[in-house]
């Protein structure tokens, strides 16, 4: 494949966090702004697009429940590399326009991390929700022809990029409450060869519960616990066929390739309805598991030679 | 306190299945919308209201982290009641208009819990994303001065009860991609005296790890297995430190009058950084919990006054 | 090998329920009486004996630790088969004696199991201690020369069959104060062929743990419990180091060569300094353990599949 | 009650270890030999003994089965003290005999720890079981009538005490095989007053586990690590019903008035079938034990207050 071949779908529009993630993963290739994730996806599950990148847990607002659903949902795609992208917004406006802000647009969530700043210096302005931040922005910046109404704000909160991308001014920079938030983004492909394990790898994982088991999550903790594993991140997802029925999407260290991770993930397999593995590829922070004693690939082959010999006639 | 002082601030706006919630939990009373779950519980936190009642969880949609932020948050509420409301949707429209529909106010999740009947019915509609299904409603159903401007759709999905409550005339009833959906409601008020216990009770809980505690989860199970406590529901939520760093969201079987409760509780809060009792009410499905062998009442009192005696010098 | 040449040794003299054993376990060839645990296991080290039929439990006085401790010495023996004699005393004396009772000769432990029959029908008679039941049979029976003395007793409780293997009058049958009473012997060999497997196993472990590793038994267990492996006897004995420092000896259900049993045994291996492998047999009253769901061969080699698939490449 | 009244009960006789333990406990009173374990603590029963010393664990032979299963008997007795005795074996003669030894009387553990000397040292003496090794001291003493056989062997393995006692001569010293071995002795009285805490504490128990409840021991060592408690001994024994069935000798760190202690008792009481508490007593090595987090008296009074407070209606 040539790179001229490569088209990174992202969830755009134009100028979202998402698109610094593929940037920040060092893509080459065309990124091509998505509207929502499952159109990210779709592009890459028909072709259209041969990676998607999209956000999956936001260290303010948690896990990206669109993304989670859209994971576990057929037909499956993988993981296979993410980035963690420092979440700064910046409050801007149309370059024409210079009078007081009486509303802002931007993502509920967006607002919801700038509750502070927002309160203290436009105390009387209404908050728009849209549904992208940089849809905020893309619409402040969109020439207005005589027929059509404007966008109901006169400022956007969205990333810096944002500015760049639709010719909008810096009214504020780094006006969130939080400023170490981040957000990680993860890289979606077709199934494929496995990104190769560097030894600080994640492994993502949708875990559908057996109906009228008691005590299924204790049963699961207990299926990594045996084998060393630890569990980064765990979020139950409703499986939308009843209130409280729910299976868990879930970050382990590891991969799969990993003598432990690979027993712990045929534990997982008999104990659960359904186990779709979402990939493993390496942490965005390279930092490697302190491993129990007796859980590393060699334990694990010196175990299998001794459980051999001890069943043959020797 | 007389009915005629009771105020229930509800997720607004009018219309919403929040409001339809209020009414199922026959509530006496004066329900005023709020423009948010944030603004609901501040009503409760100020006195303006005497409860507030917004969703807490979906069959469909999971868990509304926005509650689930704001119960963990000071000063704190309690939960002394909740409901389960089926989630219906309608597409309705103004009564002036009968054109062809180009676009579709709603929730981002009514939306994509119509995806399929608007994929079906409505393929080339665009949907518009507003804050709440009702609020959708109430857009359409204003009555427009000459120098505003109206929405940018021409129908709305909504609750039924948004159509009565703006004057709008229903298209399609239950157009929803899932007929069983439910969303739990809880109402929050003030800490005062608890409900009390039933025999089929549910206790909500947000807990907050220790720091570099491997296994954190495990233990905080395995404290809630050793005294047969069923766990309903488990979220993780950011805590807004770090990526990673997640407190926990959970509802219990039992109230917290129980003896197992009880000890259960304390184990926790020895365990954990910090626990929040965010109370103890009556299921709203009345469905017993089946217990274990030694984990009643009686019970514990039988093995309180057995080590009693041991201790003593007889 | 022909039947001629096979030599069982067992734990002698003549007449003790481990000669019962040997015919129960229907073994062919030449039984011969071993001094003791320790020298019927060393005849088969040698050569000089084929297998091994000694004690290893009791269902009264509990497990028989010379023969556990010698299990795990080295080089290794394994077992192969196992049997439960029921333990029926019979008191005996002379043929040439009919005067007053006035001592009783056995082992410590017989002596113990008739505790009451001799407090109600002899209580006046002392009990003297001998190395084994049938010694104090073989010493009553011993033709006795003018310059020797004879046993410091008149009477002996021993298994009936040492009645017959030394001419002597039975005075008592089935005098012990529990009469369900049963040991069981197991069938010792050198490395060899296992047993095949039956669907009603038992295989049988020496586990030496890590110095200074808390909560090891409860991590033991664990890994049983989490591949559905039901323990039936468990026994702590001192490693001889010091004192508090043990080593387990485990029966579980299962053969090695069940795809969940050889799991568990390398995850022992893993999780512990050492580990022996004592054997695996049928056992002896042929009960099918109740497996609970996901432990079968077939789930392991689905899950084996399975993992296969999701590391290739497609 | 005055000095002169006390009467210690003790494994006799004169010259063993626990004649040595009763010193060892600083004892003041008359010490008394007993034929048996159950004899000194029938002794104690019936109050013709103020306490009785009888082993309970020796770090080569394991626990003393006898004392456990007497431990579990009714009427119950009380753990009150513990000691360490080094185990230190002797072999003596009388000092009117300067001939080749032929036969050595002994216990059967001590001919069994002394293995690799008299091997080595006396390769071709017979070995002559007794009662205790005292006794085989006793024995060889004991003044001969003319009418009278002497014992069957010309000298014993013995604690050096037994040759003071018994006016033998030492003919070696210290011919155990494992120079570190300890026997634990117990200080066994009826129940009373409990020791107070120290810090360094050690509580016993006898559990009886429900009929049929698969993964007993795994829920009982769950309830004691939830509560922070280290299990010092774990034996099985049998509850002379059926082979397998078995109930469990337990040694635990901790005072049953540590509240930990106290809580996690109660669990057991609820989990279990039943619970003999055998005492609460200083152990004897002073080693305080590493508690984690959480688990102090005062984090258990905290948990209290928080829990009340919580129940209440502030």
């Amino acid at each position: 494949m040539t790179v001229e071949s490569v088209t990174i779908a992202y969830l755009g529009p134009a100028g979202t966090f998402a698109e610094a993630a593929v940037t920040a993963m060092g893509l080459s290739g065309v990124a091509v702004p998505a509207a929502s994730v499952i159109a990210a996806l779709d592009d890459v599950r028909s072709g259209k697009a041969t990676a998607a990148v999209v956000p999956i847990e936001n260290s303010v607002e948690g896990s990206v429940s669109g993304t989670l659903d859209e994971l576990a949902a057929h037909p499956p795609l993988r993981i296979t590399a993410e980035v963690a992208v420092p979440v700064r917004f910046t409050l801007m406006r149309s370059k024409d326009f210079d009078g007081q802000i009486q509303a802002v647009g931007t993502h509920s969530h967006a607002a919801a991390q700038c509750r502070r700043w927002l309160h203290e210096n436009l105390p009387d302005a209404s908050v728009v929700f849209t549904g992208s931040t940089a849809g905020a922005a893309a619409l402040l910046g969109k020439p207005q022809d005589l027929t059509e109404t404007g966008p109901h704000f006169d400022a956007a909160i969205a990333p810096e990029l944002a500015a760049h991308r639709y010719g909008l001014a810096v009214v504020a920079d780094d006006i969130g409450d939080n400023r170490d938030a981040l957000t990680r983004f993860v890289r979606l492909e077709l199934p494929g060869p496995l990104p190769l394990p560097t030894g600080a790898d994640r492994t993502s994982l949708a875990l559908f519960m057996k109906a009228n088991r008691a005590g299924a999550l204790l049963e699961i903790l207990t299926e990594l616990a045996v084998r060393g594993i630890n569990m980064t991140r765990l979020e139950s997802r409703p499986t939308r066929h009843a209130l409280g029925d729910y299976c868990f999407s879930v970050d382990i260290d590891g991969h799969i390739n990993d003598a432990r991770v690979g027993e712990a993930l045929k534990g997982l397999r008999r104990a659960c309805a359904d186990v779709l593995f979402l990939g493993s590829y390496p942490k965005h922070d390279g930092n490697q598991p302190v491993l129990a004693e007796g859980v590393t690939d060699a334990d694990y082959a010196d175990a299998d030679a001794w459980l051999a010999t001890q069943r043959s006639n020797r």
